[in-house]
């Protein structure tokens, strides 16, 4: 393999290859990638043949299933051998891509890269990480939903691959990484992120901040915060969720009456703006680190623009070598973690 | 006592007595209230002493020492005796007053009302609510912070006691109640919430709608949302965060550029009305659900709106006599509370 190749998962997400097959492509002709599209073929050459494909490296895969959003992850792990999400694991395990992207069955896609592509070596969870747009620049946040009763020293682990990619997306030499908790001076939050911050304090080649609190987030003071699953989804649901609301309303007040309605048309341009800042679909997918290959999952609701935003940043993930980095990482903290467990068990 | 009478920690909060003493006096003067100001008795008279105090119920009560938000609260409490918070938690204790406000050291607030103020026979934890604003109704969250580590038993019994607090003070009749988890159908969540959600399936005479998410603590679909108070305090937080750099952003793009200028200065009415949609010192403060009286902590940056908000509530929950219907849906379900905490033991 001369270019990196990435296998997309073309069933997945709400609008399937409507969308997933035009952001795909989009990707490989902006990025001179190759995308292997993924699922039934007839749907996906139909949605190839509305869009023109000079110069684009692309090829179709056929898989003869898909995952229900209704199954439990370890049923289509089981049972679905040929569904799209285990059919993309697969390409990268035998050597034929180096990456994925699925917008899919969030679930299935943790459970199916995790079984199918393996973790990296002394990785004892792979988490979920969400980039976040803030005032400042973006922020990583993690886990964001992969795992939900966490120990101390999976937190850890958590900054550690947080650390490499946090680097390698958004440019920072050293991160700062931050401990979500309910008060910044060390001692504050509940057992586990006490417990947490023990072995944050003595990690190896990490820039470590200490606690920040949930009103930290967005103000571009730390560039990863760590959390477990549960608290993670939490946060990330709940910001998309005010942000939704607040534009909500701002729409509703500045609509009722004639002069409001003159000033929004003319701070028109302004509001755009406010937009792009607050949205979402900016950074595309949610990356799953710990994996023995890269692997990018896509919000159910994403758009072409996510899934092109998502397919870059699993090249740029591929092609920065991100993972060699997370290897290093976890092996230079290896005993520590060892330690963090033994003293929790 | 004929009328209701509030004590108020006059040194508590960020700015003290000087807007401490103009909002608590407000209340009284606007509801009929009796104000127990509890303070220095020098630095709050020359408060009262620049505004009118006209058929208003007011009466100074020195306390000698302030809480420190350095502190530790268990050293306030063991160590201050007449810190103004100890104070104004012995007036309700010795029966010269119904309820408390405090905007000072929230921390020592819970733990002298826990000790002083003394909990509701059977409540295992009392906890701190957040009366938050949404699109539609205002909703209460707790807890925010008061129980960092907990069973499930304790957010059922956090669920029975919001149950009458959201009834009393936005006058639901049944207010719906959900489970904050990171999935709407049983069974998701982390082992806490699975466990709680158990407890709260079989619970008497509360209306028990299921697991919420964190994008639906804004739409109004749910009254009352029950979390443990790490996770409570990280969305809090998180909330207040997210809508000021909302703010701090539209204003940034609204001021660059001449037209959008103009427009913001035709929309101003509806920008007023936004702010209004989003402002936490409406609701004034967090009551501390499950002790023997009525006890409201305010935000340590409150202003006099917040505090005069505060007293407000407070005698709300007095005169409606809230605290009696805790205590029968505390009573009700005492059988369950108790198998649920001998299950998870």
């Amino acid at each position: 393999m001369n270019s990196t190749i990435i296998a997309v998962d073309a069933m997945g997400g709400d609008f399937g290859p409507s969308v997933v097959v035009p952001g795909a492509v989009d990707a490989a002709r902006e990025r001179g990638l190759k995308v292997l599209l993924v699922g039934d073929r007839q749907k996906v050459e139909e949605e190839l043949a509305r869009i023109p494909l000079d110069g684009v490296e692309v090829e179709v895969v056929h898989a003869s299933e898909v995952a229900g959003m209704d199954e439990k992850p370890s049923d289509i792990l089981r049972r679905k051998k040929d569904a799209s999400i285990q059919v993309v694991c697969r390409l990268v395990r035998d050597g034929h891509a180096h990456g994925i992207v699925s917008a899919g069955h969030s679930g299935a896609s943790v459970a199916c890269g995790m079984f199918i592509m393996g973790r990296v070596p002394g990785v004892e969870r792979p988490a979920l990480a969400s980039v976040m747009p803030t005032e400042k620049q973006p922020i990583v946040l993690l886990d964001v939903g992969a795992n939900v009763d966490c120990k101390p020293h999976h937190l850890f682990q958590f900054g550690l691959m947080a650390n490499a990619f946090a680097r390698d997306l958004l440019g920072y030499e050293t991160p700062r990484i931050g401990l979500l908790s309910i008060g910044e001076e060390e001692g504050k939050g509940n057992t586990l992120v006490k417990e947490a911050y023990e072995l944050f304090k003595l990690a190896q080649n990490i820039n470590f901040v200490g606690n920040v609190e949930g009103r930290d987030l967005f103000t571009g003071e730390v560039d990863v915060v760590v959390c477990d699953g549960f608290v993670g989804n939490v946060a990330l649901k709940l910001s998309e969720g005010l942000s939704s609301s607040m534009s909500r309303v701002l729409k509703r007040e500045l609509l009722s009456g004639f002069l409001p309605k003159l000033g929004t048309l003319l701070a028109r341009s302004a509001f755009k703006r406010f937009a792009r800042v607050v949205d979402y679909a900016e950074y595309g997918g949610a990356p799953l680190l710990g994996l023995q290959s890269i692997a990018i999952v896509c919000h159910g609701k994403s758009n072409a623009k996510a899934i092109k935003s998502a397919v870059n940043m699993a090249a740029t993930f591929v092609e920065k070598k991100t993972n060699e980095r997370v290897v290093q990482a976890i092996c230079a903290n290896e005993e520590l973690t060892r330690y963090g467990k033994a003293v929790r068990q």
